[in-house]
Parts: structure tokens; C-alpha cells; sequence
């Protein structure tokens, strides 16, 4: 299915250089919705090649496979808990008043009538099948039972089921079973586990190369926007560079699309007075699919390619670039990357209320305070103020005070304040 | 208030060298609640002191002192969205059936009557006040007005408001003004945002020291919970680092305690059978204030100290250790570490019930599918398809099918399985 995501707009007035409906002098006339962009960023970001590495640099990699266990775990019956390995069968007359007495040893060949002292984790002693706690069993020495004399005894209190204290060999898994699925991304403990698991090589995706080229406006932002994009491309599973930039920006932005497969313009995507601005430069060196989002802050972004890479282009201003860069582009990282899994967003209550317009999907920073979530203003200090924020859809009006709101953090840790 | 947290035992047998309450050989008698072991941490885990670092070394690190601003910001009257800039008064009569012309300049000093076109950011100038957007004023050219002749002009349609279109300077901060709180932990962002605010150093607390020493059960579970242990610490602030393991058990606590400001021993917590168990050893060497915890798993957790060193003795069994790792340990790092902040805890439905014991807190590992947890088997592999746990109180005997449960993330990013 082609789909043509490229914005038409009437050029009436060919010698101003501008569509006659873009007013605002934004460089677009109409905006897509945000459904549309993110369409656009499920065509172009396709996930990138698996690639076979050690389970020991695997921790925040996605399996471009599935994973199955090279071992039966446990590996033997093992105790589950200290006490004594015996034969069920063999308890089975014991009851409180009548305790019943087992021989005790502690290790060596198992026999009927055997109580071996066991540690939790240890592999079972052939011919027993349970585990007894400590507490149904005491100790005694130099007990006559029948005709037989035991140095050590165990009075037995409570009969032993067969199974009983123990971890069955397989149990837990068995050799080929497959115990993670493609697209987890590994968290620290899983290498651990696989490896555990006899699981030494593990085929994951590439993790993909994102080039940003923070150009900022005017007012020479640039050096604000680049370490928090950076950060959230590395939460994202990619990896982040820095574009060197030169003077020649058409120079710079072919450079950084031949090394990857992502390039994030930063700043410079609305047209403005500038001969320079990103979008003119991205559909005479490539193409611009789609320019101008109903997006609030954010609205001036757009997508497009370079060569074999795909592009961004992002508002400059950092609570715009954030926002954009949270609702289309962290997609577009997450899709090359091959992460299938989403965020658990919780619910937080709203301080006060807020107000958005119908027809555009607006992102609103807020702080948390007592676990109640405290809508900002958007000027550039909200992102230090920030917590994470809050999305009102474009069908809705808005979220009345103290309702419930899905809240998204803005670190992958997701700390607040103390009351 | 000096507290005695020693665990008071009736050693009613001394030949056999064990208290006559401990029927379970597990080394300790009673159970002391959550809550008080979290005293003693409390007690004995003090905030480290501080140290001056540069802000580009910040990010994850958590303030000692509050952070001022350095500068006023904006750091001049900006233009808070592209278009002209004005000044208000001149605009009064504007209105749609009777358009208001203004000069139109690029540039250059401001004159009364003049509106001059400015992108977003740019500094306001001298003698402007507000900044009209595009789509409220059309450029004209060869335009008279009155006896003047305009060679480009602007047909403004609605009047500004003062200070409309305005970033005013020191609206956002001041210079002195305090932005940040002490026991913030630093985002990714942040460096760069404080650098805009022309601070260059910030204190910190020093990271936590954590020596981890994963002695493991006997059946060789130790380099399982070593990795998870690191990971954790990293998480909450603190700098882990695995002991070198000895022959010598005594001589390895020594040296890891020498060098640490808490140590994390990970197995043989219990007394079992073992000669070499952690808690007799601690006893003998520094103290053991506290060893048994109504907490399931990891109720073979014991508290002391090793010269200056705070030493948490955690069970090897990796549930049990990530058990009492999350519901203490964590809380020892992150005291030392200077963390004020608590995490926000979503809340998930359950998808079947929780039946726990009254008097023990228990910790219940689950894994989320379509948003609802499901509790797993705690064996060792919960660990691997648990996305988290869920916690019952000591007071409570479990949670209803359907009901909501605060659901505790494993991993600092929260990724759930997309349905």
C-alpha cells in the first residue's frame, strides 16, 4: 500500500516564494495529524539487521530472536529448603504421638530408613524424594529402635509427601524450551540468568545510529537541545552522535545521513526569514514527505529522507524539540530498533485543570508534588522544573482539576519528590 | 535515642549451640518486622558528605545544596514567537475593517511607527514591546499613509497587547534565584540546563561505595545475584563493585569492609550447617544488631557493622537476595547517597489473587501482560519473567483477583510486553 504523505499546498503567489495560506509564515499551510505522522514513521523506520553477540554485552539489547534454555533447570532435583532428604514412603507412619524414628546421617550413600541432612540448593541423594523441614524432625542420639541401634536418630513428627522440599530437575525450564521472547529488551539481571541458562550467544538488532544535528534558532539554544536529545535516544536503545558542525549545513546534513539511520535536525524547521531553513534544504537535497503536525509545542516538524536515511526535523526551542521528539521521534528510534514493548504509564492526579484546543494534540510538562501532577508553563525552564508531562488528544478539551491523567516521566527512573 | 536492636535469644541448649526457639536452623529465633530493620538502616546509613563537581559531570547525581541561578533568563526581552516586532501603543486603532499601517523594516534601530520582523528568540528591539504574529498583519508594498510614502509597509489588523509575543528578561529566573532543591537527583537534561544558567559547579553527594561479596549458596548460585546486586546499586546512586572472593571469608569481609561504606553479602545469611555462615562471622569480627526479618523471601537478612562499614547480610538464593535487596538494601544506598526522592508506583490490576500471611511482608514477583500483573512462582526463574513485584504489608492477608496494586518496576525503565 503507497501512501502519498505529501502535503499539497496552493502556491498562489509564486513570486513571494509562499503558499498563500500559510499566513503564519510557518512553511506549511496545512498540518497532518499526529496519527498521520506516526503512519509516515511506521513506513520509513524499519527494523534494523540482527547481529549475534556474547549474552555478557547484552543488557539493553532487544532479541531479534527468540531465546530458549540449553539446559534442564535445575539441572538435578535439588533440595528447596534445609532439612532432611528422605523416602516419603517412608514416613508415612508418623504422626506426633508416635514419632518415627529415622536413621540420621549427614551424607554418604542414601539407604531405606535414611535421614540425610540436606542444604537448601543441594542436589538430592539418590533413592530420596523430599525434603523434611526441621521443624517436624528432632535430633536424638543413641536410640534403640526394634532391634536395631542408632548412633544419631531423627524423630520424625509429620509424614513427608513425595515431592515435598523439592525443585524437580526441569521444573523450571527444560533444554529447548524458549524462555524470552523476540523483542525484549534484556534488563541488567537477564545476561545473568541466560547465562545460567547455558545460554552464551544471544542475535539481537543493531542498535540504531542516530545522527542529531542541533542547528537551534537564532538565539543559540543549540547547545541545550543536543545532551537531552542524546539522552533520550540512549533510553531508546540507540546510539546517539553529535553531527560536527560546519558551516555549510546542506554539507553537514549529507555527512550525517551517510553514517546513519536516523538523522534528528534540531532547530530551523519552520521557514521564517531563513534562506537556511531545514525543510527547504531537505526537500532539495532529498525529499520532505510531510512538514507542519497538529502538534502543540512541536507543530513545525517534519519528515523526510536523505540518501538511505531517514529524517527529522525538530523545533529548535527545547520544550518543542522534547515534545516532538517524544511523540514521533522516539517512535522512530524504538521501531529500527526492533522494541516492541510500550511504557506502563501511570495515572496521576491533576492539580489543576488544563485547557486545549480540539483538532491538536497538545504535551503539557508538569512537576509532581505529592504525587499530584502540577502543570507548567511551557517556557524553557519547564524542562528543568519538569517531571514528565501529560498528552491531551486532539478530541479532547482538555482534563477537568483532580482527574486521573496517564503520566508520562521524562527519566527513565522515575523519581518524585518526597512529600 | 540509642536503640538496642540486638536480637535477644534464649540459648536454652548450649551444647548444641543453637536456641531452643530456632526449630527451623535458620540462626535466629524471632523475626524482627520490616519497619524496625528499616530503623536500624536508618540509623546507621547516614548521608555522605559532600563534593564539588563540575555540572557536566552531574547527570544521576544527587545535590547537596540547593542551586541558584546565575543569570536572569530570558538574559533580555525576547520574542517569544516569530513575527513583527512592535511597539503596542502604535497598534491601538489596528482593527480588521480599518487596517493600521506600519513601516516595515528588517532591521536596524526602531522608530516610532516602525515594525520590524524578528524570528522567535531574537532580542526585542529598543523601544518595542510586544511582537504581533504574521497571520494578524499583511506586508504591503508602495504604500501612501497620510503624506508619507512607505516603500514596504505593514496592514495591521488587530491591536498588541504590551509585552504580547514577549519573553521578558527575568521572567523565567533570576540571577540568585534558587531553581533546584538539595537531594534532587540530576536528569540527563539538567547539565545542560544548568550550564545555560551559567552554573558551572554544583555540590554533590558522594556516590555510596558498595562493596558486594556474593558468596552464593553451596549450589553455586553466586554469579547470578553479583550482576543483578551491580545493577541495582547503580540504580539507586551507589557505585558497586564486587569483592575480590579469598579462600578466606573473615579476610575478604575485612578488605571489602575496609574500602566500602556498605557492604552487601549475598549468601549463607543462615546459620544452616555451615561453619562459615556470614552472620556468625560478622558477629565475631564487628557486629550483628539484627539477623532475621518477617520478610518473605529474605528473611534470613542480618544488619551489623565491620568497622566504619554498614554490612547487610542478604540470602544467596537470587529471589530471597533481590527480595530483601528492594525492601532494605536499597533503602541503605540511597540514604547514604543523599537520595530524598521515592519512586512513583503505578498502579496495575492484578490478574489473579495474592494469599500472603499476616505479620510477614511479603514481596510477590510479577510479570505484566496487557497491563495487569500476574504473580509468578517464586523460583529462580521469576526473576527473568518478572517485570516486577507487588508487595503485600504485614497487616494485610493478600489482594482479591482484579484489584489494584501498586506494581514496583525490576528495571529503572518500565517496559511492559505491548499487548
Amino acid at each position: 500500500m503507497a501512501i502519498d504523505f505529501r502535503v499539497t499546498v496552493p502556491w498562489a503567489d509564486p513570486a513571494a516564494g509562499r503558499p498563500a495560506a500559510d499566513v503564519r509564515q510557518l512553511g506549511f499551510a496545512t498540518r497532518a495529524t499526529l496519527a498521520t505522522a506516526l503512519s509516515w514513521v511506521e513506513l520509513h523506520a524499519r527494523v534494523l539487521a540482527p547481529e549475534t553477540i556474547p549474552v555478557s554485552c547484552a543488557p539493553h539489547r532487544v532479541l531479534a530472536a527468540p531465546v530458549g534454555s540449553r539446559i534442564d533447570r535445575p539441572d538435578a532435583d535439588r533440595a528447596a529448603r534445609d532439612g532432611h532428604a528422605v523416602l516419603a514412603a517412608d514416613t508415612e507412619a508418623a504422626d506426633p504421638y508416635t514419632p518415627l524414628l529415622l536413621r540420621l546421617a549427614d551424607g554418604g550413600a542414601w539407604r531405606h530408613g535414611d535421614a540425610i541432612t540436606i542444604a537448601s540448593g543441594a542436589a538430592m541423594p539418590a533413592g530420596t524424594d523430599a525434603v523434611l523441614p526441621f521443624e517436624v524432625a528432632a535430633r536424638q542420639s543413641g536410640v534403640h529402635q526394634g532391634g536395631a541401634r542408632h548412633d544419631r536418630a531423627l524423630a520424625v513428627t509429620t509424614p513427608a509427601a513425595p515431592g515435598a522440599g523439592v525443585r524437580r530437575r526441569g521444573s523450571e525450564t527444560q533444554a529447548g524450551r524458549e524462555v524470552l521472547a523476540a523483542g525484549r529488551r534484556l534488563r541488567a539481571g537477564d545476561a545473568a540468568l541466560l547465562a545460567d541458562l547455558g545460554v552464551t550467544e544471544v542475535d539481537v538488532v543493531r542498535r540504531p545510529r542516530v545522527a542529531v544535528v542541533a542547528i537551534g534558532p537564532k538565539s543559540g539554544d543549540a547547545d541545550l537541545v543536543g545532551p537531552i536529545l542524546l539522552a533520550r535516544i540512549w533510553r531508546d536503545g540507540g546510539c546517539g552522535a553529535s553531527a560536527t558542525m560546519g558551516d555549510d549545513l546542506p554539507a553537514t546534513l549529507t555527512a550525517a545521513a551517510a553514517g546513519a539511520d536516523l538523522v534528528i535536525v534540531a532547530g530551523r524547521s519552520g521557514s521564517g526569514a531563513d534562506d537556511d531553513a531545514a525543510p527547504g534544504l531537505l526537500a532539495a537535497g532529498g525529499t520532505l514527505d510531510l512538514h507542519g503536525v497538529a502538534l502543540q509545542p512541536g507543530e513545525s516538524t517534519g519528515l523526510g529522507q536523505l540518501g538511505t536515511a531517514t529524517v527529522l526535523l525538530l523545533p529548535g526551542d527545547p520544550p518543542s524539540c522534547l515534545a516532538a521528539y517524544e511523540m514521533l521521534a522516539a517512535s522512530a528510534v524504538r521501531r529500527l530498533g526492533g522494541v516492541s514493548e510500550s511504557e506502563l504509564v501511570p495515572m496521576v492526579p491533576l492539580d489543576r485543570k488544563i485547557v486545549s484546543g480540539i483538532g491538536v494534540v497538545e504535551l503539557i510538562f508538569v512537576r509532581l508534588q505529592d504525587r499530584r501532577a502540577i502543570p507548567l508553563a511551557s517556557d524553557g525552564l519547564a524542562l528543568l522544573y519538569a517531571d514528565g508531562y501529560v498528552v491531551v488528544p486532539e478530541t479532547s478539551e482538555g482534563f477537568a482539576a483532580g482527574s486521573l491523567v496517564p503520566f508520562h516521566p521524562l527519566d527513565s527512573s522515575t523519581w518524585t519528590r518526597s512529600p
